[in-house]
C-alpha cells in the first residue's frame, strides 16, 4: 500500500448517506442502556476539535466530549497521525510479547502517575480496568469484600456493575460479588446533615470508619472511589476526605483503588485528579482520556507493592487485547500532544478563569440552577424546581419532560449536552478555547431560559 | 494533516530500539496470566501476512495468529487502509449516536450470521461480549443460572471467568455468579466411557439433560457453548451433539449462546462454526476474527426474539466504546476483504487438503502425537507420553520441561506456536498459503523430533 492509496475516499461515511446510516442503525445496531424501540439516534458524520456535525450538516459544540472521553477534542491531528503511522506499521500483537508502542505508552503513563505507581496493566476500557484492579486487590490482601460509593459508576461487567452505585446496578445485581456501598461526601445534598465542608468531611469519614468496623476490616480487600465522582454528579470531595480514606485504608490493610476513568488525563486540570488532594492510591484505573477514546484502551496503574505480589505468583487475569499496539500508539500520541500543547494546563485555566465563573454567572440569573459544581473542564449544573427544597427537576434514576425540553433546547441552540437524571454536565474537551466556552455558555443561557419558560408554564 | 505528513517515520517502533523496548516492558508493563518476574517476552517489531519479526530481525511463521485472532494475517493492506481512512475521518463517536462505520459493520455481520439473527451489540472484546450475552439471556428468560462446559474459556471479567471451565477460573471464583459446569463430548478423552462418536453424542446429551433436570430447568437462563472449544483443545463436537443441545434449550426455554469468539469469522472454514452443524443459536458472541484484532472489537449477534424483548424495556448494559467507529471500520474492511479474496474458502480448503492431511502425516511418524483434531485453520495436536494410556506430556492446568523444549524447538525452527498445557495448536491465519503450511509442517516435524529425543533421553 502506498500513501496515495490511503486517501480518504472510501470510508463507510463516503459510501453510506446519513439516511442509509440511520436506516441500517435502526435495523441492525443494538444500543447501550436503552429500550431500542424509541431510539432516534443523531447521525454524526464529521467531528473536529470541539465540534461535531449531524447528517444534515448542522454543527454542534460538543459539550459532552461524547462520553467525557475526547479530552484532546475530535480528530486531533497528532493523534490521528500516530494512529495512521502505527496502523501502517503494526496493528496488533498478543499480550505475551513485547512491543514498542506498548512499552512507550506504559512509560509515559507511569511518568504522569503519582510516585510509586510504576507498572501498567492495559485493558480495553474502564469496566475491565475495574475488574482487574479488584482482582489484584483481592489477591494482594487475601480478602474479598470491596467498598464503593452509592453515587458512582464503575462499568457494565459483573464486578464493575455490582460496585456501581447508580440504578444501572439494580437489574444486574445477581448476588453482590462482595460489593458493599457507602455514602460519600456531598454537601449540597448531605447524607450527614452537615452544614459546612469540614463537617461533611468529618461525618463522611466517621460513616466510612463505622461501616468498615461493622463489615469487618479483616474481610475488606479494597475501597474503590471515583476521585471526583463523574456520571453521578461531579462532586469534588471536600478537603481532607480522600486523605482520611487513605488513612483508613492504611490502618486496616485495605487497597485504595482510585477510579480515574472519567476524572483522569486532564479532565480536572491535572493528569490525575488525586493530585488535587495530595493522596497516593494503591491502584488507579484509567480509560477514556488516556487516548481520548480514539482506539479502545483502559488500564490499571499499579503500586510497586502490589506489582511485587505478582512477581513470583501468577496474576490470574488477562484479555486478548491487553496492551494493544494501535491503542497504545494512540495513547503515546495523545500524552505527547498533551505535554507539547499544555492541554492539561488549558483545562485547569479554562475551569478557573472562564468556564467556572461563566457557569456561576448563569446561576445568578437562572434560579433552576441549584448548584454549580466542578473543576477543570468537569462541571455539573444541579437543576431544581425550588432552591429551598432542592427538589430535582427529574427523579433519581429517571427523566422528565423538563429534562427532555432542556436537551432539545441545547440542540436547538447548537450544543450537544451530557445529561444524567436532573443534571446537565458541561464537559467539553480539555482543548476547548475561551471563545468556544463563551459560545457554549450563551447557548446554555438560552436553553435554560427555554427550560424555565417550560417550568413556569407547567 | 496532509497525507505526506503521515509517512511512517515516527512510530514508537522507529523511536525505540528493541533493547529499549524490552527494558521498558520489564520496567513498566504488567502482562496477562503470568508471574511477572520470570517473563522474557519476545520483542516483535514487524509483522506481515503469516510472519512476524523479532528484535534481532529473525522471521517467524506465525502459527498462533497471536491469540488466534489475525484471521486475515498481519497488516492486510485493505484492512490497514480501512483503518487509516477512518482514522483520518472520524475516530470515535459515543454509542448513543449513529455512525456509518457502525451501521455498515452491523449490517455485514448480520449478513454472514445465521437467519433470524439480525441485530448486533458491539463490545470491545470477547469477555464483555459474554457478559452482555448472559445479561440478555437472564432478562429475556427471567431466569438466572448459566450452564457452560468444563473444557472452555470465556474471558477474564467476573461472569466470563466464572463460566470459564479451565483453571483460570479457580483463583477468581468468588461465588459462582450462577455458573454451573458440565462435561462436553470429547471422544479421545471421553468422560462417558464411550467408544464411538454416536455413543459420545448420546451420552453427553444424556448427561446434560440430567444435569438440567437436577439444576431445575426453571432456574436456567442459558447454555454457553464454544461451538468448537478452542483454548481447551479444539474438540469438534460429534454429529448430532449441538442439534441435541438446541433441542434441550427449546424444550426448557433456555437461551443457546454460541461463543464464537475464537471459532468465528473463518477460523473453521465457515463464517460461523455453527454452520457446520446446522444449528441456529439465540445469541452468538464474537471478537478476534471480526476485524482480526487490528482494533479491539467484540460483540453479540442477537436473535429477533431476544431483540424484541428490549424493544420497550431498557437493556441495562453498555460501555463507552460500544460500536467504536474505528473498530467497526476495521471490521467492514476485514469482512469485505474476506468476501473479495475468498479467505473463508481458503481456510476451508487448507484444512481439508493441506494442513489436516499434513498433520495426520506427522502423527504417523511421531508417536508423541496422541491425536490430531480440528478443521479449517483450527488444529490441535494432543501430545502424550504413551498412546495407550494417553498420559499427557504436561499436567492439566500446568506445564512441563517437555513442553518448554517443544516451544523452544518451534522457535529455533522459525515458527511461533500456540500451546496450552500438553497441546500444540496449529492455528495460522485463514489467509495462509499452501507453501507456508508446508514450511510450518516441516518446522513442526523437526521440533517434534527434538521433543521425542528429549523424552527418550528423559
Ligand atoms: C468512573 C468510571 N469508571 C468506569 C467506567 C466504565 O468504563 P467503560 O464504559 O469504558 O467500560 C466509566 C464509564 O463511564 C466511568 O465513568
Ligand atoms: C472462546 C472465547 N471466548 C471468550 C474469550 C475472551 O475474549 P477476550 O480475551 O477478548 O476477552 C476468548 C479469548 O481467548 C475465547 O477464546
Amino acid at each position: 500500500m502506498t500513501l496515495l492509496e490511503t486517501s480518504a475516499t472510501s470510508t463507510p461515511e463516503d459510501l453510506l448517506s446519513p439516511e442509509e446510516t440511520y436506516r441500517l442503525d435502526r435495523q441492525h445496531v443494538f444500543h447501550s442502556w436503552s429500550a431500542q424501540g424509541a431510539l432516534k439516534p443523531m447521525v454524526i458524520t464529521r467531528a473536529e476539535g470541539s465540534y461535531v456535525w449531524d447528517g444534515a450538516g448542522t454543527r454542534f459544540l460538543d459539550l459532552s466530549s461524547q462520553l467525557v472521553n475526547t479530552n484532546v477534542g475530535h480528530q486531533h491531528p497528532k493523534v490521528v497521525a500516530g494512529i495512521v503511522e502505527q496502523a501502517q506499521r503494526l496493528c496488533t500483537i498478543a499480550p505475551q510479547h513485547a512491543n514498542a508502542a506498548r512499552s512507550k505508552a506504559a512509560q509515559l503513563i507511569a511518568e504522569v502517575a503519582p510516585e510509586g505507581l510504576n507498572t501498567v496493566f492495559f485493558t480495553n476500557g474502564g469496566a475491565d480496568a475495574i475488574e482487574h484492579a479488584v482482582r489484584m486487590a483481592r489477591l494482594h490482601t487475601g480478602k474479598y469484600k470491596v467498598l464503593s460509593q452509592y453515587r458512582s459508576y464503575h462499568g457494565g461487567t459483573a464486578t464493575a456493575v455490582n460496585l456501581t452505585g447508580d440504578p444501572r446496578r439494580w437489574p444486574n445485581d445477581y448476588g453482590s460479588a462482595g460489593a458493599v456501598h457507602f455514602f460519600g461526601p456531598f454537601l449540597y445534598r448531605s447524607h450527614f446533615h452537615a452544614t459546612t465542608e469540614a463537617e461533611e468531611t468529618e461525618r463522611a469519614l466517621a460513616h466510612l470508619e463505622q461501616l468498615i468496623a461493622f463489615e469487618g476490616p479483616g474481610t475488606i480487600a479494597a475501597i474503590v472511589l471515583e476521585t471526583v465522582p463523574g456520571t453521578a454528579g461531579i462532586m469534588t470531595p471536600p478537603p481532607g476526605y480522600l486523605a482520611g480514606v487513605r488513612e483508613l485504608c492504611d490502618r486496616h490493610g485495605i487497597v485504595y483503588i482510585a477510579d480515574e476513568v472519567m476524572a483522569g488525563f486532564g479532565r480536572t486540570g491535572r493528569w490525575f485528579a488525586v493530585e488535587h488532594f495530595d493522596v497516593v492510591p494503591d491502584l488507579i484505573t484509567f480509560a477514556k482520556g488516556v487516548n481520548s477514546g480514539y482506539v479502545p484502551l483502559g488500564g490499571v496503574v499499579i503500586s510497586d507493592a502490589i506489582a511485587a505480589t505478582f512477581r513470583d505468583r501468577p496474576f490470574p487475569g488477562g484479555l486478548t487485547y491487553s496492551g494493544h499496539p494501535l491503542a497504545c500508539a494512540a495513547a503515546v500520541a495523545t500524552i505527547t500532544a498533551m505535554h507539547e500543547e499544555k492541554i492539561v494546563e488549558n483545562a485547569d485555566r479554562i475551569g478557573r478563569e472562564v468556564l467556572g465563573p461563566g457557569l456561576r454567572e448563569l446561576a445568578e440569573r437562572h434560579p433552576v440552577i441549584g448548584e454549580v459544581r466542578g473543576l477543570g473542564v468537569f462541571w455539573a449544573l444541579d437543576l431544581v424546581l425550588d432552591r429551598e427544597t432542592k427538589e430535582p427537576i427529574a427523579p433519581y434514576g429517571g427523566t422528565s419532560e423538563a429534562m427532555a425540553v432542556l436537551v432539545a433546547a441545547c440542540k436547538a441552540n447548537g450544543v450537544l449536552p451530557f445529561t444524567n437524571y436532573h443534571r446537565l454536565h458541561v464537559v467539553p474537551p480539555c482543548t476547548v478555547s475561551d471563545a468556544e466556552v463563551r459560545e457554549g455558555l450563551a447557548a446554555l443561557d438560552a436553553a435554560l431560559s427555554t427550560l424555565e419558560a417550560h417550568l413556569g408554564a407547567a
